[in-house]
């Protein structure tokens, strides 16, 4: 087995792993990337189609306050435009379809107001939430026994705008209500501005596009040190002693002084530690399971509901699709049309055939779009949770009693090993400027 | 590294890996057990202490209608005893000490009917789930959005009703009523007849301790092929093709056409598959943390407080110390205190240092027994969450929209690959009986 030695192993080369890797290059350091897929990038992955249009499997967006991404763009001089947000949105409830503008379905004034008060209390709560330490608010405890889904329904008192904010929650956390503590929510809320910010286009975290997509600009970061970074090696073992850390994958053993893991957290579990991980920190990678996040894509010649004066943005309450953007380009020739399918309807339709799961979302689209929704020239679409080295997308998601309980563990480096990743982030956890900042912090504890 | 050939191929010696063996040996069949610990038994373990005394650090009792472990105690001819269930009872609540005999701690009439009425209700609940499609029941989405917490803060009004109520949880379930949803505990309620069995002694999941303890029963079960077992091993690495399977260790590659993985659940997460799980399974593999058990014995030169007319059994309000049973035989000289404590608890307990936490637990009993407390011979504790290779105890817990978008996983083959342990049992889940009958289960899928 080759063995090699180095001061600083990084585990992982998604952003967070690469973020790392950027301020140990630039600090002159000595460092190895392990990472175990044939590719950097992580839960990015910005596929060039047949068709001719580049798209985004995984990780999208740029939000105006994601400051860490923008310094990216600007040093690699990556060209952005914005999400196309003319005309009018599409709501599909019942089988009635309404149309509508700005983030906000048209729905009747009652539940228009039961949604609008339900978004406001959020805010309000998360608006409270120190992103430091969520952990510590004095209503905590009590935040962290329920399910957001339970504040959901005592808070939300008509179907329709229960539905919409279900609607907002899965595709903000790509996972049910059910699924996550009201306190984790909160948090999140705040990590991200507010759920305001999360849900929106303008001014919020569905903004701005990159050409060549969010793996085209890590790949630019990263070239300067590509040499550094070992592909198709996955860590299987991580001991320690005084002196340093070696880490072991099927083909190579790595000796290094200080190591940072940049992997998301349910991963962690399957790494053999010696001496073992301390208690709480095993327990707490227990419990953050990751969210299931599918992107479908639908080519067309044309973004023929452009010229039908529709911006492509549909809220539909018809499994799967239940949220669309366009994502092309405003001067672009192809329509792109971005269909989101997430939590437990994305765990489901995945295991459909291709053709079905094809013949479904055309159907859904050609429903709401009229009769040229029914030959687009592509369709390609991507589960997260069949990705073996993400084991899901967006994020480590945490159920009740695990922020309370283990959240200060989060970011506790173990001996000569710290921890990055977006889910170690303060400020915008689970998106990419979350990762940027969690391999600053690691590589800053690394290189004090 | 060493290549074996065999036909059936079982990870894990625990219950579950051990009851399949069996049934492999009983049929002639060719088999062979892997092990990552240096020692069969899995959640098991039976200590002889320097006091003479022995000891179950971890599962310990045998109910009366856990049928396959008293196949095995009468197969093996194993002695066993009664709990010790004499005397009176005590509970300390907010400095007030008061005894009372049976299950339930004597508080005010309105507390008790509270209570009373709060376990009726649970009982009546899940009397109507079905232990083999739980997910299934006309109202499982609903009650597996909310956490056992919500469900409590709405039905049980009383504060000493509620905190007894949730210490009979953290005994039964090693974790908190916020961490499971409400569905998982119906469930979990049913599986084991009902709640009332699960925290009762006399009739109830308590009742019986062996002599030679749980392990020695199943090291008695498996002498006929200890040859068969291969200890130090841990599974990294299960590679799938027509012909079978071929299985890797750090040491040892196993070629089996079958195999039986009878692991805890969060274990398979650290098993690199190839080709990869399902994506559900491995979605509820992330779901499925365990909980935290932690056991701590005192041994007294006598059990003193039998003649002090007390039953040895406390309920307490003061953490560490919840709950204590008196585990010695009736006619043994020696005093033998067992004191759980569960979730929380123990996740933050064992993070102190030993003689702080020996401090901790013999000023607790001896504020409740007396000065005569305070000198045991031996003190001596163990908490489960620092096992490498379970990863907590007593079992793999569900929270909110596990059961019912992932529950249906649970006994799926993937291939040649077969899944045992007791998490998968419909019947007593998450007991030793529960554990013998999945490894029965799955003998026979692979035996079919």
């Amino acid at each position: 087995m080759k063995e090699i030695k180095t001061d600083i192993l990084i585990v992982g080369a998604g952003y967070a792993g690469i973020a790392a890797a950027k301020k140990m290059h630039a600090a002159g350091k000595d460092f190895i990337i392990m990472e175990a897929r044939d590719r950097i990038g992580g839960r990015t992955l910005t596929e060039d189609l047949a068709s001719g249009v580049t798209v985004d499997m995984g990780a999208k967006w740029v939000g105006p306050t994601q400051h860490l991404v923008w310094e990216w763009i600007k040093e690699t001089q990556t060209e952005t435009y914005e999400t196309y947000d003319q005309g009018k949105n599409l709501l599909k409830f019942k089988d009635k379809i309404s149309s509508y503008t700005g983030t906000i379905p048209k729905i009747d004034p009652i539940s228009l107001i039961d949604l609008g008060i339900a978004i406001s209390k959020m805010n309000k709560l998360s608006e409270q939430i120190s992103i430091s330490d969520p952990w510590n608010h004095p209503r905590a405890k009590e935040y962290d026994a329920m399910t957001l889904a339970t504040w959901m329904e005592k808070h939300i008192w008509t179907a329709k705008a229960k539905h919409l904010f279900e609607i907002g929650i899965q595709t903000v956390f790509a996972a049910e209500a059910s699924e996550i503590s009201l306190l984790f929510a909160l948090f999140y809320f705040k990590s991200g501005d507010n759920m305001d910010t999360l849900i929106s286009i303008k001014n919020g975290a569905q903004q701005s596009i990159l050409k060549g997509g969010t793996q085209g600009l890590v790949k630019k970061i990263a070239v300067s040190f590509m040499d550094k970074i070992h592909l198709n090696e996955p860590l299987l073992k991580l001991i320690q002693n005084d002196g340093g850390v070696l880490a072991e994958s099927p083909n190579l053993r790595i000796r290094a002084q200080k190591c940072i893991l940049a992997i998301p957290p349910v991963l962690i579990n399957s790494i053999l530690f010696e001496p073992p991980l301390p208690q709480q920190k095993a327990q707490l990678y227990q419990r953050m399971p990751m969210g299931a996040a599918m992107k479908v894509y639908l080519i067309y010649p044309t973004p023929f509901w452009r010229e039908l004066g529709f911006s492509g943005q549909i809220v539909s309450d018809e499994y799967p699709l239940k949220v669309t953007f366009d994502v092309g380009h405003a001067d672009a020739d192809q329509g792109v049309l971005l269909v989101f399918v997430e939590g437990n309807d994305a765990r489901n339709f995945i295991d459909l055939a291709e053709d079905v799961r094809k013949k479904m979302i055309i159907e859904r689209v050609e429903k709401i779009f009229g009769h040229q929704a029914s030959t687009p020239m592509q369709y390609i679409d991507k589960c997260w949770t069949e990705e073996v080295y993400s084991r899901g997308c967006y994020t480590g998601l945490m159920g009740p009693n695990t922020l309370t309980q283990f959240g200060h563990q989060i970011r506790t480096p173990f001996q000569h090993v710290h921890f990055a990743g977006t889910e170690t982030a303060e400020k915008w956890s689970g998106y990419l400027d979350g990762a940027i900042s969690s391999g600053y912090r690691a590589a800053s504890e690394v290189l004090k």
